[in-house]
């Protein structure tokens, strides 16, 4: 088990899709950082499906404090935060314990828990635990906007659509938003609606790819061996349900590139040193270099689709025919856009601490 | 700072390429294990240049052990073993060391630690370093074995030639070790070491892709919420120099798959239960669910070129070229694949042994 | 920060003094465990004011679940419990909040959080936290039940009374309870109580000894080098506000013994390697050895008192008189019995559980 | 298992008794941090067999760099330093290897481990560990030496003779370092060497207990809930093979103290906030207040005596007698001084750092 994530700043996240709440614990805020309700349920509901088309079970989602906020600002002790399940209804669950559905934890669960777990909307392991990553990160969010390190994304591919042109930052922090499906393209966004229509009358999904970016981080932030800016990053986000693959920089493409191309060669602009280019992502040896931190995480279709599917009874051992219920987004990868922010915000507070601490002696 | 990895399996690196020696300390080789210098000494020679064409620096490296075995067996306490570092040459840095090397760690370095850190061959960032690692691995991969548990990998492209038609995990145990570049398809391999030649010839360099894959892996492997198999896999990936994307499975092919595509559907075979395809890379909801477990790793181009570069000298803060001298492999993807393998390996050493730790009550 | 503590069982404790709630995540508990609300409510009404003489807050604390219980059963996943804040009047804190009392956590508190910090009831820093470390610990405790160990403790010292005589298991595990203070011998536990109440009219306190024991523990409990059983639990023990010294096996007097007398010498009873004498307390080399461990926990006398006490206004920086008005225990130790207990427990089951992995190969 | 101790400074020790070396790696020093052989060789002598006539095995430990000191400076990576072990004999424990021996490690490593793990010397539960620990610690006293903070300790009790007056801080710094058993009181000191010699003679041993002082700690340092002042250096202080007791301040002494006694009140010297009594060692809450650390360790009598004594043969289950053969300090408390400094340095530095972190927002 391992339900807590981060060193100097720390997410511990609890609760079930099914159960009385979702919850989380956040350690390493300063005392004295002023928190209010309403900007952590602004980060909550821009993952609440309505939000886009894309969900149907009905979140009305209000953060509650628990604890670690005195008068509006940290105590410097935890932070427990939690948003309370309501709108459940367990019966189909109830009905199909014994059939792992395809492309979900259920099977895996069940090996590693028995059948005490997994049933009941998919427990722990449920996208719905990433509402309680989603108010973590958003203090993360706020402490790194503090010191002026934005973190914003947007979604470059939804099943066969994808954003493949060059789009600057200003773009993506401006019309991001403003799409029910955070593409920062008004067209290719329709495009991607229309896609989406599509798969959900046809009882199925898909799957997309979420961009995040990261500008104002200084030099100096990552924590070598085996803490590098890639490794901590990736180790959170490929705690979010359904990520299956991520990339830094260029990522996969510079595999085709020649060395000469890869690199980004340093230059100056005034007083400041730079790169020219940015293939790497804002990342060296593992450790920021200042340049803007771009970073892809692909996630795969919704695994619950109202199609018939062929599964196993796992009490009778015998192949049968499962008919998920249900209401389910027809594309997660949408509604992870501030799931993946929050992700990388907690991972950016949790390294810009630990930089703070010195690694060299000083007049050096 | 953070050399060590893992939980109850656990390496802890140290050294530098220009340094004495690199070495490691392995924590949880269960007492009475067997270990010979002999199989460490095997897989480091993989990752030894000189095994493809794709290196220059002679490294003789023996193993040696220094403390953990007892008469030819782990004695339950930590084993540390290192490589001596010979054929040094550090002229080239020490006449450039206020100019960082781009595509390097040099520059992000000196900003983290100043200018004791960065010099002579990129110190604890270069790639040397994966000896360690390599070293590492060897114990875990021979604990895999002796469970049934098979680690090995190929190279799927290098620089513009890949291998994009499905190759059996047979092919990959038998042939990759066969090519100079891993390569598990011969006429492939020999395209990929004229790219090899070519480029070299050239003064620049090319990325590669990776591919891993393990067999006979048991259901159950991972611990949620946030040490999911892709979590763990993925932070210690990271952590070789030169990796900048990671997928398991379909990774980002996924994204343009629909869900009644990318759904791994349930099957018996036998008493088994088993998935007849496998997009999902072994893994659903963090877990292993007992089918091979694939993933694929992205690698730049090697940043040490040949060809002139521009950078910045930091004590003049004037930009400046730079030539690199030194003998540098045109594509570290090349002798990446022990570092991947030994990665893996210690990662799934970790997780089992934490999933022997009971999660369920029994009888259930 | 931390307040997070194990390994493979691990609590995380939230909450303050004057805040809503106190509040614990339990992580480790296997699924399928049973687990009540009654059984936790019980051993948290152990540590209750009122209980015996020493307390005066009412405190009608009422455990509710919010996560991590399906059924009456574990799910595997984190179990947070929470306790409401009740009956609280944090006037006199808001009055003094730039004034120190000595003895308390206020002004080092000061010193590293500031004023947001301190101020009410000591915030984290109050005795009333170990409310969610008796939770956490209830979970531990009937974990270790199920395998045979029992946990129980009794006092040794009430300020100037001491039960300096040998006291059975027996005695311990049934008489403790049956007294106010926990003493298990009733000639001194009325002693105890005369003590106490003359020290209460005196507006004073006291301090005390905390012996805890545990029986049914099998050998081979801890971890090399650095997790002995001793450095675990003395790090939890040294959470407990007021903990001033542990003390294991004989402990001090130890130092004026001599070898021959002090080593335990090993023998055979049936079957069974027993030591005649346990001066060690249970632990070699910090790992168990099969017989009942032993430890002592010195508490200071509660800080909290009457009586007027000089300290310094460091908003005005002059020194001033302090007086503390509210209700306070006499003797912290006496409610601090169910606390050792818990501690012990947690690390216990944590040890325990780390224990499982496997630390030597088989058929040895 | 759990070699490694520490967060942001962190030691991983490895090594065994009769194997080829002891060594530690070092994480968490500064890039450019000077350090040399020669002080490290410094602390490693004062723990030196032959320091007092306490021992009798010759240790000429020579320590040697392996990585992490370039020209004389910390690089910023793991500092890693051996020292290798030179006049072993085994004999006796290849002959004895089915024996435990009382009051050591033997029998419960043996459970644990089995039999490849407990025979020669006790392989890493012997106190040839600490030779680790001393290297490790040492770069940790300079590190808070450079920070104005000195750490020295002194035997207050070595069998039956105690030094139980009043010790100025002067006097311990000036003094101990001079006797042969580190008693700062010169009177007291021939007494303790007469009572060792009179020990030896009889080929059994005595305990003892190290008080250890810190003067210049700045107040905040600590980390709440469970990364107190005191849980921290009673966690690395019980990795010392024969520790069995520690106390803070008066410790034990404040059980029968009232609490109008035993609080500092708190005064103004100056601009100073200070206490004019340390009865809590100056800790408050778990945090430093700024007052001398005060702390006492309690060590059992040398386990290892040349008169008989009885224990069970395992590989035959039948009780014999054990006569153990070798030099052994007749009082380990007396080399257990520069260790038991080492630990509180080590977990100092730790916690320095750690207070780097910004825990408050500023102008607070």
């Amino acid at each position: 088990m391992n339900f807590g994530f981060g060193n100097d700043f720390r997410i511990t996240v609890f609760g079930e899709s099914h159960g009385k709440c979702i919850g989380v614990v956040v350690e390493g805020c300063p005392a004295g950082f002023p928190i209010g309700e309403a900007e952590i349920q602004e980060e909550l509901d821009r993952r609440r499906p309505g939000k886009s088309m894309t969900s149907a079970r009905q979140e009305n989602d209000a953060v509650r404090f628990l604890s670690g906020i005195v008068d509006g600002r940290a105590n410097g002790g935890p932070i427990t935060m939690i948003v309370m399940n309501e709108d459940i209804n367990s019966s189909w669950y109830d009905r199909n314990r014994t059939v792992p559905r395809p492309g979900h934890s259920d099977y895996s669960a069940i090996i590693k828990y028995g059948s005490f777990n997994y049933w009941r909307g998919g427990s722990f392991f449920s996208g719905r635990m990433t509402a309680a990553i989603v108010m973590g990160g958003a203090i993360a969010k706020k402490l790194l906007r503090k010191k002026g390190i934005r973190v914003f994304s947007h979604l470059t591919q939804l099943g066969g659509v994808s954003v493949d042109f060059e789009v600057t930052d200003h773009q993506v922090e401006e019309m991001a938003p403003k799409s029910p499906v955070w593409c920062a393209d008004s067209k290719k966004s329709l495009l991607m609606v229309e896609e989406l229509e599509k798969v959900k009358s046809e009882q199925d999904s898909l799957g997309g790819i979420v961009e995040c970016r990261v500008i104002g981080l200084p030099a100096g932030i990552g924590e070598p061996f085996f803490d590098s800016v890639e490794s901590v990053i990736s180790h959170g986000i490929f705690s979010i349900p359904a990520a299956k693959g991520i990339e830094f920089g260029d990522g996969f493409r510079l595999c085709g590139m020649k060395g000469s191309k890869a690199n980004d060669e340093f230059a100056l602009e005034g007083e400041k040193v730079i790169t020219r280019t940015n293939h790497s992502g804002g990342i060296l040896g593992g450790i920021t270099d200042g340049m803007p931190l771009v970073l892809r995480v692909a996630f795969k279709p919704t695994p619950s689709i109202g199609k018939a599917q062929r599964s196993v009874n796992l009490s009778k051992m015998e192949e049968v025919e499962i008919h998920i219920e249900g209401r389910h987004d027809p594309c997660i990868a949408v509604r992870a856009v501030p799931v993946v922010e929050a992700i990388v915000s907690t991972c950016l507070a949790d390294l810009m601490i630990r930089a703070q601490k010195i690694s060299r002696v000083k007049g050096d």
